[in-house]
């Protein structure tokens, strides 16, 4: 075992980096931390595409040196069909538990020309504070454009970057 | 108000993560981090489009659990139009210090093909360390191109990455 | 010298971020984290193009202070000219030792289409902790497609973007 556990304590933070991408499919909503959000399409995935969890869920086993989303929940596996992605992150939540960590802060940025953030933004906070038993000022979810530039600026796709501090539990 | 607040004084550190791109256009220099260097074209945005302020700026506001730099500064606000980013900057460092944090250190990554960050990377630091209140040793500013590849590869936009860390204040 | 150092010891941690990009080429190799692995392009390089070690290289030299590593080692120098990346890596830690830091934790994201990371995880990562002289359980290497989009989904480039905690060494 590699990873940092509870019978190896917790004595110092750590951070993590997560990155998602999910190209853009004909629907009407898309899913976003957890909260259900109206669109003119969808983000297409094996999962229900949730791409600020997923980012979410990586940066966390990132910071506890696990591997990433795919090795935990693969793809080939039906069981991880349409499978919700609030799942994961709960999954990666309890690792951290487990390792003697809790969330310190979590900052994420949603780099997409639609849907708008700021609208949803506060419920989406307060979902993703839930989602780690964090509170929401712990949280922050920000947006940007990509300024028309490249597929995420054509409409084609939806990225998510978030960076996660972990502090020892106790 | 769900942020960190100076009555809920800051005990552990917090991380923030910027992101900002603009697209090039016609003109003759281009503002980073509160600089003027001359270039073949310029940065196009509300403001003066200093992609290096804003993403810094984004990765203070996230830190804070706060919203992104677009809540406080919206484009469609005629008073922001061809604003200094060095406001926004000073608002975040602002915020930072009533919520009793400063800065630990700040580290960028501008990626471009131009202009090169090698002959300014000195003087731009100077100018970020100053409108942060911090020291030079305590901010990085990296440069990166993008190997010909995408819209800031082909020289139609550039994009600046920001990580920042805050510790208590006291 | 504007950057940290012995005479002015580590004092509280410090984070940076690394970003690499390589384009695509002939080739049955590709080097990653020290490790080479076997693929059906290589990547284009002055030196051995090893883009994860690029990346975790720039993001400590960001969290020093220090410039980024083409400041370092610029290749315009014949001497760089398929040199070693561990020899980047190598002298990022040194400097980072020299300036009273250790590796607190450092977590990889390696974007492409191919190679796949997860059969080369646990070697890279072996691989890299040696050379920051961290243990295993400090470093994550995670991968992720780019959904087919843009350079790095189209196969013509691969990027890497990483962050690493220093905590005081002592």
């Amino acid at each position: 075992m590699s990873s940092v556990t509870a019978s190896n304590p917790a004595t110092s933070c750590r951070i993590g980096l997560g990155y998602d991408i999910h190209k853009t499919g004909p629907g009407d909503h898309v899913w976003l931390g957890g909260v259900k959000i109206d669109a003119a399409f969808s983000l297409v995935g094996h999962s229900d595409a949730d791409v600020l969890l997923h980012a979410v869920t990586d940066a966390i086993l990132g910071a506890l040196g696990d591997a990433d989303i795919g090795h935990y929940f693969p793809p080939s596996d039906e069981q991880n069909r349409h499978r919700k992605s609030s799942d994961f992150v709960r999954f990666a939540a309890e690792r951290m538990q487990s390792a003697g960590y809790k969330i310190g802060n979590v900052d994420c940025n949603v780099i997409c020309e639609l849907p708008r953030i700021a609208p949803v933004r506060e419920v989406v906070r307060e979902s993703l504070a839930d989602l780690l038993g964090a509170s929401k000022s712990q949280v922050s979810v920000k947006g940007r454009t990509n300024e028309k530039q490249d597929a995420v600026g054509e409409g084609r796709a939806v990225v998510c970057q978030a960076i996660v501090l972990l502090v020892p539990a106790t």
